[in-house]
C-alpha cells in the first residue's frame, strides 16, 4: 500500500493553485503523509511548491521541509521569513532543527535561532551545531528518555509519561546516574511488565552499546547494522548521556554512503539524479570526463612514440584498446573489492599480504585470459605467434599490475585519510589504461625489436 | 564503543582449543555479544569454529548462527544433527528459522521440520518457507503482538504482557478485527500514557502503513526508508495480518542491495569480499573478463579490417584507446545514473523523454570535449587538422552513442524483470569499445578517404 503520484492529481493541483482555490488545495492534501506531499512538491514549479507549503499547517509543513530534495527545500526556505523558519522548527526534534538550520547562510542562521520561542529546543539546537556533520554528535538528536538508576519502577513510569510528550519513538530508556553518565538501559517492554515497586536497579541492563560524539557516521551505521540496534545512545568525553540516533537516520547514512560510492565508481562526482537538470548533470559529470580525456591524450602520445613499430608491425596497433580494456575492467574489480571491504571494516591483515593475494589472482586469471588470447588472436585475427605470444606476455603483465594499483591506491588513500572511493571509477581507468600502453609498447619494443 | 578483533584474542583461543580446555574457552567468550563471537568464528579454522559453537549454550549460538557469513555457517550446520539444528530454530523467531532452514539440503531440511519442539512454531515457519525469498512473506516474521479493536486498553495490556514473551521487539501494537484483517495499530506509549477503562477503538490509529505477501523487499525497503518505518506488518490477500518485518531486516536489504549494485557495475558476478579464497574471487571475477576479453576480440577484428587507414593515415589508430576509453566512461556514468533512478524509484517520464535529454547532455558535454581534443591534439600530438576534425567529430558521435545506449539498455532489461544493473560494469563498456571503434573508424574512412 503506498501512495502513487499521477499526472492527474498533479494536474489538479496546478489548474486549482493557478485558480487560488486554497480551500480546495487544502482539502485535497490534509489527510495525505508528509513524505507523499513532499513528493508532490517536488513535482510542482517553485511558485506551486511554496503555495501548497503555505496552505499546510505547521505540524506538518515542519516535516515536510525534511523530506524535501534539497533544492527544493532551499528555495521555501529563501520563501520564508526567520520567524517563520523558527516556527517551523519548533516543531522538530532537535537533530532534525539542527539540519535543516545548518543548510541557512550565516545570517539568517543567527536570525532564524534567535527567534525559536522554546529556549531550552534553541539551546539543545546551538548545540548540536557545533558537531562535525557526519559525526555521532552531528547526527544525535536531543530527545531521549533517561532515567535515575535509583528510581523504582514507578517513578520511571511517571517521569517516562513527562518525558515521552517530546520524544516521537521511544526504544529503551537511558538509566544515568547523578552525574549523568550512561550506566544501563530498560525496555519498555520490561517496563510493562514488572511490577511497580521494584527498583530499577534490580531490572536495567547494564550493558548497553554507546557511541562517542566524535564516533564517524558510518561507523555508528555500521556497530548499529552489527548489533541489530534500532537506537544507539551517545556520549561525551565524560561519559554523560548527551543524546540519541535513530536506525531511520542511520538507514539514510547507509544509503547516501552507498550511493555516493557507487557514483564515484562511475565518474559522478556529486549527489545527482536522473530528473536533475542538464547543467546540474554536466558539472557531475564532465570533471571526471575531461579527466579521462587528458589521461588518454598521454597514453595516445606514449603510442605516437612508438611510431616505429607502425612500419613492421602495424597490427600492434590493433590490439591497444584490448590491452586498454583489460586493464582497465581488472582494476575496476579490484578497486572496488578493496573500496567494499574498507567500507564494511572487514579488511584484516597487512598490506603486503594482500597486494601478494592480488598477484596469485591477477597471475591466475591473466593467465587463463592470455591462452585465451594466443588462441583467439591466431584463428579469428591471423596473426603470427611472435605477435601472438608478445600480446599474451603484455595482457599478463597489464593484468598484474592493474590488479596491484588497483589494490593499493584505495587502501593507501585510506590512510591518509581520503575517501578511498575517489580512486575507482575514471581514475582507475585511465591510469590502468596510461600504463597498459605503456608496458604493452615497451615488451613489444623487446620482444619484436622495432 | 565496540569489541575489536585482535590476534592475540584468537591465538588465544587456538591455544585453549588444542589443549581441549573448554571451561576457560566458554569463560572467555560467555559474556560476549554473539555478534562479535560470530566473527570470531569466522577466524577460526573449521575445527575451531564448531569446537566454540559447542562450548556455549543454545539460546547465544542459534543468534550466532544468524550473524555467521555464509560459508561457516554451513559448516556449522554440516557438522550438527537434525536433532541439534532443531533446537537451535526452536531458539529463533520465525523468519530467522525460515531463512536457515532454507540453506539446508532438501532432505536435512525435512528431517530439522519434523524435529522442532514447538508445533506452533514449526507451523508458523514452514509457512513462511512458501514464500519467495526476496518478497514480503519471505522477509517477515510471524511474531508479533495483535489485538481486537472491541477490547479497552486493560486488556489490551494484559494480552500484550502474554503475547510479547515471544516477542523480542514490541514497536506498535496492531489492531485487528474479529476476520484477522489488519485496522489500525496503538503504540505503546499511547497504551502507557492513557488510562486502562478507555475502549482502544477511541484510542487506535486507523491509518497503518503494510505491504502485502508478494511486496518485492527492495520496495519494502523504499517504503520503510521513505515514511521512517521501523517495522510494517504484511498482509494477505483478504487484508490478513500475517506477519511483520522489522527495520534491522530492511537494513540488511538495503546494505545487500548496494553491494550486489556495486560488484555487478565493477564487474563481478557473486556477493564475494576481499578476504575470500583466491578461487572464489575468481570464480566472480574471470566470467566478466572474459565476456570483456571476447567483446574486445571483436572490436580488434573491427579495427583489422580498415587495414587500408594504416598506409595513409596511421596516426588514426594512435587514437583508438582514446575513443574507447571516453566510450566506456560516458557509457558507465549514463547507466550509473539510471540504475540509481530505477533502484530509488525517482525514474518519471516516458522512455523518449529521458533519451532526447541524454542526448542534448551527451551533445553538450561531447562538443565541449571535442574541443579540447581538437586543441590537445593539434598542439600536443602534432597531428594535422583534418585528422583532429576527424577524431574529434567521432568522439561527439560516440559519445551521444554510448549515453544512448547507457540510458536505453537498463531501462529496457528492467522493463523485462531483468535486473538493469547487469547493464553496468564490463557490459556497458566492452559494447561502447565496439560500437565506438566502428563508428570511430567509419567516420574517419569517409572523411579521410581509404
Amino acid at each position: 500500500m503506498e501512495f502513487k503520484i499521477s499526472r492527474e492529481l498533479i494536474h489538479e493541483l496546478e489548474v486549482l493553485i493557478q485558480e487560488n482555490k486554497e480551500q480546495e488545495v487544502f482539502h485535497l492534501l490534509k489527510d495525505m503523509h508528509y513524505a507523499d506531499v513532499a513528493e508532490i512538491m517536488e513535482e510542482l514549479d517553485d511558485y506551486g511548491a511554496i503555495y501548497v507549503f503555505n496552505t499546510l499547517d505547521s505540524e506538518k509543513t515542519a516535516e515536510i521541509l525534511l523530506e524535501l530534495d534539497e533544492e527544493v527545500r532551499i528555495k521555501i526556505l529563501k520563501s520564508l521569513s526567520a520567524k517563520e523558519i523558527a516556527d517551523e522548527l519548533d516543531e522538530l526534534d532537535t537533530d532534525d532543527a539542527a539540519d535543516i538550520i545548518a543548510e541557512l547562510p550565516q545570517e539568517k542562521k543567527e536570525q532564524v535561532i534567535s527567534e525559536l520561542e522554546d529556549v531550552e529546543h534553541a539551546k539543545d539546537i546551538v548545540d548540536l551545531l557545533r558537531y562535525d556533520e557526519d559525526s555521532a554528535g552531528g547526527l544525535m538528536a536531543k530527545e531521549l528518555v533517561k532515567v535515575n538508576e535509583n528510581w523504582n519502577v514507578l517513578t520511571c513510569v511517571k517521569e517516562m509519561r513527562a518525558q515521552a510528550e517530546n520524544v516521537t519513538r521511544v526504544h529503551s530508556i537511558y538509566v544515568v546516574d547523578d552525574e549523568g553518565r550512561l550506566k544501563g538501559r530498560l525496555s519498555l517492554k520490561d517496563l510493562l511488565t514488572t511490577s511497580t515497586k521494584t527498583p530499577i536497579s534490580e531490572v536495567y541492563i547494564p550493558k548497553v552499546d554507546y557511541v562517542k560524539v566524535d564516533t564517524e557516521g558510518v561507523e555508528v551505521a555500521r556497530i548499529m547494522q552489527k548489533y541489530d540496534l534500532e537506537a544507539i545512545p551517545v556520549v561525551d568525553e565524560l561519559g554523560r548521556l548527551v543524546g540519541r540516533i535513530t536506525i531511520d537516520d542511520i538507514v539514510d547514512v547507509i544509503k547516501e554512503e552507498a550511493d555516493k560510492d557507487y557514483q564515484l565508481a562511475a565518474g559522478i562526482s556529486q549527489d545527482v539524479e536522473a530528473d536533475d537538470s542538464i547543467l546540474e548533470l554536466t558539472k557531475a559529470r564532465l570533471p571526471w570526463l575531461v579527466l579521462a580525456l587528458s589521461g588518454s591524450f598521454i597514453a595516445v602520445k606514449i603510442a605516437s612514440t612508438f611510431q616505429g613499430a607502425m612500419n613492421d608491425f602495424p597490427v600492434v596497433f590493433f590490439f591497444t584498446p584490448l590491452i586498454a580494456a583489460m586493464a582497465g575492467n581488472v582494476g575496476v574489480q579490484s578497486s572496488a573489492i578493496i573500496v567494499q571491504g574498507l567500507a564494511n571494516n572487514s579488511l584484516s591483515g597487512s598490506l603486503w599480504k594482500r597486494l601478494i593475494k592480488e598477484l596469485l589472482l591477477s597471475l591466475l586469471n591473466g593467465l587463463f585470459l592470455a591462452v585465451l588470447l594466443l588462441i583467439g588472436s591466431h584463428f579469428i585475427i591471423g596473426v603470427d605467434y611472435l605477435v601472438g605470444f608478445t600480446v599474451a606476455i603484455s595482457l599478463v603483465s597489464v593484468i598484474i599490475l592493474a590488479a596491484l594499483i588497483g589494490t593499493f591506491i584505495p587502501i593507501t588513500l585510506n590512510r591518509f585519510g581520503i575517501d578511498p572511493a575517489l580512486a575507482t571509477g575514471p581514475f582507475i581507468t585511465t591510469s590502468n589504461d596510461i600504463f597498459g600502453i605503456l608496458i604493452y609498447f615497451s615488451i613489444a619494443k623487446i620482444i619484436l625489436g622495432f
